[in-house]
Formats: C-alpha cells, structure tokens, sequence
C-alpha cells in the first residue's frame, strides 16, 4: 500500500482539524503499511509516581490508527473509531516520550484494522499494545 | 458483595491519589456490583463538532472500573488496568456530561472484570460499551 | 427493534445453512433486542475435568451474536463477525448445558454490536461475556 | 526468553491432556518468544463455501497462546485463558491449513500476553489476528 497523502500534508491537516492536542503528536515515519508516532509527554499526561496515563496511552494508540488509516484513504473526516483493544504490559519509564509503532493489518472497503505497539523511547520493551478498527465510510463521488 | 468502603471515603481517597484529575469525576451510585459515575464534560473533552473525545470516554470507562474495583478490595493502589476491549457505537451528544454505568462482573483472587456502558445524561442510548480487567495483586498481610 | 424474522423461520435457515452444526444449538427466546440460545453440550465440546472448551464458549457467543444480528436485518448470509473480544471469568459446570443471553446494543446502517453472557444452566454465575461486531453490508436492491 | 521445555516433550504433553483435538495440531516452530503453529483443516472445521469455521480460528489462535505460554512456563495444566481479543480479516483460503504465528509480548509473574496473526498456508495475507491473556498461577513450590 501507497500512501495517499504525505506526511507533511497529513501534519498539516491534523493540526488544522484538532488544534488542541494535535500540537502534543508527531508523525515520525510513515508509509502505507508502517506509522511511528510520537507522543511528547507533558504533566498532563502524567499520574502520581511519574507514569504516563491510561487515557494518554490509548489517546496516542488512537491516533497512530487514525495517521495509518488516513495515510491510505486521504483525509476524511469521517473515519471513526469503532472498537478498540488494548493490553497494558509495562509502566511508561518517567520522564521519556512515548512511541507508537502502527502497522495497517487491514485495509477494506468499510473499515481498518491497525496493529499499534507503544514503548518508551530508547526502549524495546513493550508498554502496551492495541488493535483498533476504524470505519471509513465510502465517499460520493 | 458488599462494598468495603464508602463512597465518601473512596471519593476522597481519589482525591488525594489523583489530584489533577479527579475533580472532572463524581460518584453518583456505588454498591459492591454497580457503580455510577459521571464525566463533568468540559473543554478539555471536546473535539471539533462538540462531541467528547475517544480519551475522555476511554478514561471515564476506567475510572469506572477502578471505583467498582476499589469498592470490593479497598484502596489498593495497586489494583492495574491489564486490558480494555472497548466498542465506541454512537457521538455523545453535545453540551451534555457523560454517564457510566459499570458493572462487576468477576472479584476473583487477582483480577476483576467490570462491564462499563456509557450514555449522554439524560439519554438512553448507548455511547459505547468497555470492558475492563484489573490486576489486583494480593495484599501480604 | 422488532425482529423481522420469527424464531421458528429463523432456525429452519440456520439449519439449512449450517447442516454440520447447528443442531447443537436452540433459540429459546428472540425479540428484536434480547436473544437466548443454548448449546445442547456433547462430547465434542468437553474438555478434560468436564469443562465445556473454550471455542465451543466462544462458538456459542458467536452463533448468539449471529441470531441476534439475523432478527432485525433479515436471512443475509452476508453478515461476517468481524471482532469479538471475550473474557473467560469461572469454568462451565459439568455435565450441564450452557446458556448465552445476548443483547442488541447496536443496529448501524454497516455493522451490529451484541453484547453475550454465558451461564450454565441452571446457574446465576456468569461464565464468560462476549462482545461481538457483525459487518451487515447494505442490500443491493 | 529460553523455553524450559522442548517441541518433543510438549507436544508429547499435550497429545496426553488433550486426546480429543491435539491431532488437528502441529508445533513447527518454538523458541521463548516465536511459536509456529498448524491446524490441519478437516470436514469439522469447514463452513459452507469452504471457509474455516471461526470457532476453528479461535482454537488455533488460544492453543497457539497456550503454546507460547507453557514453552516458558513449563508443563502448567493451569494455565487458562482470561481474555481474547480476535480481529477476523478476510476468508481462509479453502482447502488450506492455517498456520499461526504467535508472539509473547509479556511472561510476567501471574499473566502471560500474546499475539497471534492466522494465515492460510502458502500465503502473506492475514486470515485473522488475535490477542490472548493466559493467567499463570504462582507454582507452590
């Protein structure tokens, strides 16, 4: 699968339609099949003893589905999430980014399946994992 | 099952634990099976359209299996999210607080499992549903 | 939601369509929301200590979501689980049938989600819940 | 991740506990971390048009996890599957076996974490992806 759209334009266009968190996200790579995210970890995202949280966890989990799936159907609004997975293995190391490494499993007419992997940056052990299912509506032409 | 302790103690042990968050939350209802809880929406939930965002619902669910959690083992700071499956089935609607009603489904020796169903106050309908389990290491007495 | 289908048309189908299994298996009950299945458990399904088998538990949650999907959009044999997320919470007791109460939660223009929880018969305890995405593609007509 | 325990000796273990439905699989490849797996497809596993039965991809998908998990916990007839998370994709090819690749994400002290992508043999695409926790019980020693 070829991305439809680059990274910079998808950049732009996010930060456009979210203005309020998409400033906290970086598109790391991304190509049709693999997306890396970052998500820059601030004291919003933090709970007591230093961890990120759970809702910041799934936050950047459902955003690097989302970066996958629009990298492969263009920007359309309309992609929701339907269903969403998640295991949480490891406690985030304090003060460290987190990483998200998203691999588009699916792409069909209706929906998106992405497999998302979160580290701490500089780790390899894995702090979570997630699936997610996207529905992408057809577009009217 | 009987709850161990009270939603008064519980709301204020909360509280202390999570500071920064814990004031968006409330304890409407709590026995040792169900629980009621409320997300007091605000900005800070919102995306473009006035619907409340994936992270907040996520957080809501929970939260929500953390009281019902808590409810039945006492405060433990250690009981751990180790896996949400959540379904995400319509838009909140705007302008509205969103309401949880989690179920304990399983109060085993090291893990619960909570159903959470999710609705706009004063609405029937089903926002999403989440089921949750938490790790709850023995206590070494 | 009324089912546009009765129970006894509805089982004649199944039977048609699933020769090899759906004997096993009964609707008890069927309206447009709620639905009761058994599974009539034999050899095949027992593992040992006289525990029903984890994809016969799963085989059931899906055959549940399935009937409960079939009542309001009609004999499609279309309909494909896409997602089931399942917990398994205490073992079935022996030598007794397993019972699946699944709830309609959502009937979307493209997919269904259905909530199921398994008893024994017989038995309060729940033995395992399920949630379960049908794909429903829309009729050609 | 060393196994503590060969392909020979487990598969040896399993034909053992599990008389009835270990002959319909094959361990092909196991080291602490990866574990390959064969469902060699019959009559029983068949759906009308020729598809494996979903009930057919779980068990392939919870042995498989079963596998990875006793590969490093040794022989535990206690290890029992918690939760499964399974994302069904696209049709099995018919008249195919399907393999198994599984991944253990996490061996932690009381649960183990796997992934689990199905395919049909001979191709790339992905039949199924799934993610099971197995609750390992402390051995008393």
């Amino acid at each position: 699968m070829t991305p439809v759209i680059s990274k910079e334009e998808l950049s732009e266009y996010l930060a456009e339609v979210f203005p309020q968190v998409w400033s906290q996200f970086e598109i790391m790579e991304m190509d049709g099949r693999h997306t890396v995210m970052k998500l820059k970890v601030n004291d919003r995202h933090i709970r007591p003893g230093g961890t990120v949280s759970g809702p910041a966890m799934f936050g950047l989990a459902d955003v690097s589905a989302y970066v996958a799936t629009l990298a492969v159907v263009g920007r359309k609004a309309l992609a929701v999430t339907t269903n969403c997975s998640i295991d949480f293995m490891r406690k985030p190391e304090a003060g460290k980014d987190l990483i998200a490494h998203a691999e588009l499993l699916k792409h069909g007419k209706a929906l998106t399946v992405t497999d998302v992997r979160l580290r701490s940056e500089g780790s390899e052990e894995l702090v979570a994992r997630a699936s997610l299912t996207y529905s992408v509506p057809p577009v009217k032409s």
